[in-house]
Order: C-alpha cells, then sequence, then structure tokens
C-alpha cells in the first residue's frame, strides 16, 4: 500500500493508529476504543438506575469524564490526521462522534442534555467494522442491500397499514366507550396498532361484544398482513444471495480513505470511491 | 397528446387541474388536494380529544368548513368535468369521494353520522397517484397483484382458523370457569383468537391447570400457522417478480381517462382501458 | 356416469339427493344442510351467553330440536343409501356427523354431555364440498399436502421447542419469586411458551433484574425461531407450487363414492381410489 | 460388522446393549433409558409443586433415587465399554449426562444444586437417536445446517436489533415517566424488546401522548424487522432443500463409534469419522 508524502509523519502515524489495524498501537487502540465504546453506553444505562447512582455517583462521573476525554482526544486526532476533516464533520460517523462527546460538557451549560446519550449507542454499530470482522461486515452489507431493495415496497405496505389503523381505530373510538380506554380516535389508532402488529399490551381492550368482534376482524387481518413485509424481505434476500457470486456485492476492505474517511471500498480499490484519494 | 373536441372549453381546463398535473394550475390544485385531505384526517382526530375539542372548537368547526367546502366543489367539478359522470359517482372512489363530504352536512340533520370520517382516510390510498409517484404506484401495484393470486388461499387458511377457534373456544369455555373472563362461548372464542394471533391482551386468562396447558397448545399451534400465510404470500411475491420483466405487470401511467376516470393505463397506451375513450 | 343396478330405486335417489348436486333436490337438500349446520354451531354459542339463554331458552330448544332432528334423519338417510355403511361409521365424517347428533339425546341420560357440541365445528369443513366450491377444494388441497410434506420438519422443531421452554422454564422459576407468579414450574413453562411464542399475556411477568434479563433473551430467542416454521412451510409451498402442473396433485372431483362414501377421486377415475366401486 | 479383539467380551456386551439396538437387550435399554430421562424431567417439574411435593413427597423421593442410580449406573457403563472414556467425559452429551445424575447426590452437600436440574432436559434431544428414528434425525440434520449457515447473519442482525432496543429504550425513559413504570434505562430498554418483539406483557406501557406514539413507532419497526430473520432463514432452507441430494447433507447412521461415541457417520462409513476407529 502506497503512503502518500504530502503528509506530514506524525499525522500519518496518527492515521495509521486510528483507521488501520496493521501496528501493534493501531490493534492497541482498537480494543481501548471498542472498550471506552461499550463503557460509555453502560455507563448511561447505569446511571439511570437510582440506587447504583446514589451509592457510586462519584465512580460513575469519574468513569463519564474518562469516557469524555479519550472520546474527545480521538475526535481530535481523527479531524487533524485526514485531510478533509470538513467531510468527516458532516459525515454521519462524524457527527455521531461529535455528539457521543459533548453531553457532559454540555450539561454545565445545559439542562435536558442527555438526549443526546441515546445517540452513543449509534457509535456500536461500528465495532465490527473497528475490530475488522470481515465475515460479519459481508454478512451486514448483504442484509443492508436487500433491504434497501425492498425499501419501496415496505414504504408502501407501511403506509398502507397506518391507512387501515386510522380507519379502524375511528370505527373503534365510535363502537367502545371511555371507560374500555377509547378515550380519543389518536387513543383508538394507538390501539389498532398495538393489536395489530400483535403486541397486545392488554391496558386498552375492548369490552362490547361488537367492540371484541371488531377486534377480532383487526387480530386476523394482522394476523395476514404480517406475512407482506415477510415476502417481501424474503424474496429479495433470495435475489441477492444469488447474484452475490457474479457482482461481487460484498465489499469487505476494511481499510478507510486517508482523505475522507470513506470506508467500504472494493479489495481492489486504488482510490477512494468518495473522493478519488489515492488509497 | 390529442384533446377532445367535443368537450367545452372551461370543461376541458378543469378536467386538466384536477386530472392532470402537467400545468402550474394543476399542480398547486394537487398539492392543495393533498393537504387537504391530510387535514380532514388530522381534523377527524383532534375534534376526538376532548380537552383539543374543549379549547379550540371554534377553530376545528372553521378548518372543517373549509374542507368541506373546497370537497364539495372539487366533487362538483370532477362530475361536470367528465363525460360519464355516472361511472365516477358509482365507482369506489367516488363514492369515497361523497361520502368524505357530507359528514358536517349531515350532523345537522342526522345524529351519529361521524361514523362516515373514517371513510376519509380512504382519500389517503389516492396520495401516491396525485402526486403522481410513479416507483410507489409500481411497487404498490406488484403488492396488489401477489396479494390478489394468493386471495382464495387466504380465504381457505382463514375459514379454517375459524373453524380451529370455534372448537378450541368452546373447549376452553367447558374447562374455564366464568371467574378467569370465560363467561360464554363467543367471548372464549374472542380469547382464543386473540391467543392464536399472539396478540394476547392478558385481560382474558387461564387459571386451572387444565387450562393452561390447553392454552399452551394453542400458543404453539399459533406459533406454526403463522407460518401459513407468510408461506403463501411469499411464494405469490417470488413469483410475480419473476414474471415483472416479461408480462408488464406494472402500469405506471399516472393519467386518468377523461370519460371515466379509470387509472392505471399502459404507459403506451392511447385508449382508455376502460371505456374505450381517446386518452 | 354409470349408476349401479344392484341398488334399488328409491336408495338410489337418496344417494343422489345426498351426495351429488346435479338435480334441484339435490341442490335443495345442500342448502338446507349448510345452513343448518352453520345453525347448529350458532345454537351452541348463543345457548352459552347467559342474558339470551335466559330470555329465549324455549326458542333456542326448539331450534336445537330442529337441528338435532334433521341431522338424525340425514345420518340415517347416509346409512341407508351407500353400501358399506360400516366404512362410513367409522370414517373420520362419520364419527363426527354422528357425534354432532347426540348431544340433545345424551343430555337426557349424562350430564357433561355438552363437550360433544365442540365437535360440530368440525362439520364446517365440509361446506366447501357440499357447496362444490372447487377452486376453494383445489387451494385447500394445495395448502394440506404442503403442510403434510412439512409435518416430520415441524415435528422436529416443536419437540426442540418443547425441551427449550422445560430448560427455560425450570430457569425461570429458580431465578423469580413466588409473588411474580411463578409458583411452580409448570406454571414457568406456561410463562416461558406465553414469552416463547409471542403471546404475552401479562398476567405472570418477571420482576428482579436477572429475571427481566433472562425473559429478554428468551423473547429475542422467540423472536428468532418464529422464522423456522415459515421457512420450512415457505420452501414447501414453493416446491408444490412448481409440481403443481405436472404431477396432478390437486383433485377437485366433487364426487363421492356411492359405497364407501370417500371423496376427493381423480378427476379421470372411474374406479373409488379406496374400495374399488365403480363411480 | 467387524468388532475390535482388543475388547473384552463383557465390555463389547455392555457397548452392544448401551450404544446398539440390534440385540433384545439393547432394545429393552433404550425403551427403559428414555422412560426414565422422561421420568426425571417429569419428577423435576412434580417436585416444585407445593400440594403435590407435600402429598407424595416420599414417593417422588423415591422415584428420583431409582432415576439417579440407573444414571449412575448407565454413566459408568458407558465410561468403561469405550476405549477412550475421557473424550466422553468432556464431550456434550458426557457432560449432559453426568449433570443430570449428580444433583441428588449434590443436594445432601451444597444448597442450591437444583439449577442443575435444568440441564436434565438436554437429555431429551437423544430420544430420536435412541430410538433410531432415522426420519426425524434426517429432518432435524437438514434444520441445523440451515440454522448453521445463517448464523452469522441472525447475528449481525440481532446485534442491530440490541443496539435499536439501547437507543429506543433511552429515548422511552427520557419521554416517559417513572410511574408508567420507566424507571430506568435497563427497564425501558426491557420494555423495548418485549415491544419489539410484539410480546407486550402491558406491566409496562407509555401513558403520555409522546410516548404512546413513540410506542406505535417501535411496534411498526418491530412488525418489519421481523421479516428479517424469517427470509435469512428460508433462503437457508430452500438451498439447503435442492442441494440434498447431491451432497448427501444427511447422515441418518444411528450408530456410535465404540471408541469415543461420536456418532452421525455416513451410512457406508467403516470408519469413525472422529477417531478412525473401525466401526
Amino acid at each position: 500500500m502506497k503512503r502518500q508524502k504530502t503528509q506530514s509523519g506524525w499525522r500519518n502515524t496518527i492515521h495509521e493508529i486510528i483507521y488501520e489495524a496493521d501496528t501493534p498501537l493501531g490493534k492497541i487502540f482498537d480494543i481501548v476504543l471498542v472498550f471506552l465504546i461499550v463503557l460509555s453506553v453502560v455507563l448511561v444505562m447505569l446511571e439511570s438506575v437510582k440506587e447504583i447512582d446514589a451509592n457510586h455517583h462519584k465512580l460513575l462521573l469519574t468513569l463519564e469524564w474518562v469516557v469524555t476525554i479519550f472520546f474527545s482526544l480521538e475526535y481530535i486526532a481523527r479531524l487533524i490526521s485526514i485531510r478533509r476533516p470538513w467531510k468527516y464533520v458532516f459525515s454521519f460517523y462524524g457527527i455521531v462522534d461529535f455528539v457521543s462527546t459533548i453531553p457532559l460538557y454540555l450539561s454545565y451549560i445545559l439542562a435536558g442534555s442527555q438526549v443526546l446519550l441515546a445517540i452513543r449507542a449509534f457509535r456500536l454499530l461500528r465495532i465490527f467494522r473497528i475490530l475488522k470482522l470481515v465475515k460479519f461486515l459481508g454478512e451486514a452489507s448483504q442484509l443492508k442491500a436487500a433491504l434497501k431493495a425492498s425499501r419501496a415496497k415496505i414504504a408502501v405496505f407501511i403506509y398502507v397499514v397506518l391507512i387501515l389503523s386510522v380507519m379502524l381505530g375511528t370505527a373503534m373510538y365510535l363502537i367502545e366507550s371511555d371507560e374500555a380506554g377509547f378515550t380519543s380516535i389518536p387513543r383508538s389508532i394507538y390501539w389498532t396498532i398495538v393489536t395489530l402488529t400483535t403486541v397486545g399490551y392488554g391496558d386498552i381492550a375492548p369490552q362490547t361484544n361488537l367492540g371484541q368482534f371488531f377486534a377480532t376482524v383487526i387480530m386476523i387481518l394482522g394476523y395476514g398482513i404480517i406475512a407482506v413485509p415477510t415476502g417481501i424481505v424474503t424474496v429479495e434476500f433470495s435475489k441477492h444471495q444469488k447474484g452475490k457470486k457474479g457482482n461481487h456485492l460484498v465489499h469487505t476492505n476494511t481499510q478507510a480513505c486517508p482523505s475522507c474517511t470513506a470506508e467500504g471500498h472494493r479489495d481492489d480499490a486504488t482510490h477512494c470511491y468518495n473522493c478519488g484519494e489515492l488509497l
């Protein structure tokens, strides 16, 4: 693999450490990163458990600071080690990385900034790539391709299900009384979707004979239409399965572009498909 | 596209505006229509929420009048701009359009006319066609074709499921007592369907050992038979998928016949498949 | 169609009326029979609803007598109009017909004979054949063939699911306390199956952290293994779909053998596949 | 079938009895073994039912001793009748057999040893092989092969579902209050999985409008993604179905290797695939 001469030595080294796993330091960095990503998510969970937070508040806060500082340094290192940092900053993972870093800083300025903590879980999506688990990457990319291909069909399906839910929910609101929990049409629609998807909490349940008869119809409908997305996805899967060998659908190259950090290059790529940079 | 000379100019213009999206006015009309359809459905929902209705009754009523008047005008415009209005009046969408318009008028004469409000949601089905979303139309037409082809099989399946439910429900009524909620055979059948479709509200649940054992059998049965509609639909989908290229199953022409308003013509159609009128 | 001369004229006529629909009388008989089968099932339901039974007890009892007498006469007519009555008596539908007839007679001798009422619903299975709905018969026979072919696989699947349920149920019994509803291992297994099949009543639900964690594992497991029966049935369906044309899998001949009443003969059959009698 | 001369006569006989079903004694042993395996599992269940245990404690304990002694003898017999006992001891079924035997002995030394009882159910997995049900073995081995092939894809799927659950659970914790049951993020994640898998206990259910709206989104998501494992497994099944004839995927030889007890040899095998011993 040719290295670009335009990059200064230390930036090059940082790039190697962060984006590749060829050197011992790069491997250690990857393992520490994965460990801290998992830790950052576990911390968010533990902080929300009252008893644990009450007894170990200090420890949790310290760990949160460790995670935050490491993520901050990693973010800065990523920025300076690539040639077009703005591309990274505004990429999906660039935003995820940034948002995962800032909640602790923000908490001193802004209340309610914990909302950003939920975003952290997105970083878990990168673990396969960080650990270079090529096999799983291949499977994931196949699944993604099949789901992408069935996107439009599933959108149509969900749209029709929603219209059905609005109609059936309105009907149930007129049939059932307030006492059974059907206090408004939006709530009736909520109940309809709970029933149609066969979740069935039971917090709202029909009590009149007509309502129960109607609910039965909705359930059997729901039982039937669950077949539709399954059929769509199965057919797409089987198509992608066949095309697999011939079309090189799956790109499991784990290298990242030094310029824009784009990943998922062809195995025989010499230039980045995204910015044209030499790899 | 040739225009018929037998139609007077202004009716022609109205037809262009309502049924096509080639002119600026036609496009504006389409967007306003979609907006008002969505608004009409949202209004029905909001009126049912007691707090919102109490505080904003006047606003909601005004908007309801706006929607009703627009829909009335649109209905009349549709009637006068086509040559065979009766065909439209008794078509599926003709009835939906009419019923979506009248609830407010009826409410002054008849109590309980809100039932008609549920029909309004049907108008949402047209949004793809109004907005000329050709891709989604194609997908929807494929889904429809596959479901149509599996109709008879699914009817047989549901029929057998219903017979099973009657038998199992009767058995559960004899096994379980009134206290557990199994107060009559219809209610037991309701419970059986709730269980067989894996909805499981929990408002009625078996309490004796025999009842719970029997319930277990029903659940595993339900778990197994959910495979049947899925299998049916998947096989149909895969057949339609293969036949797609050869048979031109999908017609995504968004033009409407000026005479009978039939839609879904072939891309290369010059005459309406329904009434033979020139397009 | 040749008629056998060995049968006396009136028995022949009865056979024509009961088993075929070629004569006007035969058609009327079929329609009355279907109507009374449906009525007999509806009666069982209505009798179980306390309010209805209290107010209309006499009417229901009269109708029950009408149904019972008609079914008795029909049963006798079936017996005398075929040449090998014992074959019919001990066939599946022979037993169903007999059991559907006797509950009212038995109720004067034996308490608890209502259990037999559940069997009545089985007669509904014959409606397609009585009404000679050839298309649905064909679909039903395809479904049956596909399910029959996947029988062994589904048996293995259910066996493994039951073993899993025993193990997971035992584990949950040890983890959760009596208060949460896990009072014994059989009840824990009941809960496990309720969860694994995604029914989820909520009458029993884990309350400890470990129990909820374990429940999560069971749910995801259940979510995954629901794919197995679906996969099995889908593959069988697609095989039967392909083999359909070549193998004449579907026999939609609605004729019944005059000797043993076997049905489902090949379209070109001249002899009964069951007893060799001329058709 | 050649027998090895290095084995003494009685060990040979024991091997024949335990591992094969060719001799009358071997058949009796197999039937007794299956009966006792089922009994051992039923005993564990009955002991946990308070009323039964209170009234029949002595009988249950006696039966437990019968099972334990038989299993102990069987375990020893297995050990001495094969040439490489350690291979058996550390094999999956070797461990299961050992753990199924010891709980009663342990209960005199250690409290809480009932945990091991759950392992007993694993022995039920062997019944097909003990009873030489070749057909079911074939089906089971096909199912296993298909599931094995889809393992990596399902792992990726479950991983993504878990990440989704963490994110959605965190969001729901921030939206809903403690009163609705969302007391901590782990509990919110528990609720999210209950909803996403369409189990829906109803012990925790959203009560605010925003929460219910969000729950609706999760349900429809769950309804959609259930299609993914189904699609994966179906495609694998259909592949294995096709490859069945050509590749001899299914090995239904019920013989066990006299040296290492490995099972599942090819029908035409003369040497163990595992240790090379003559069969």
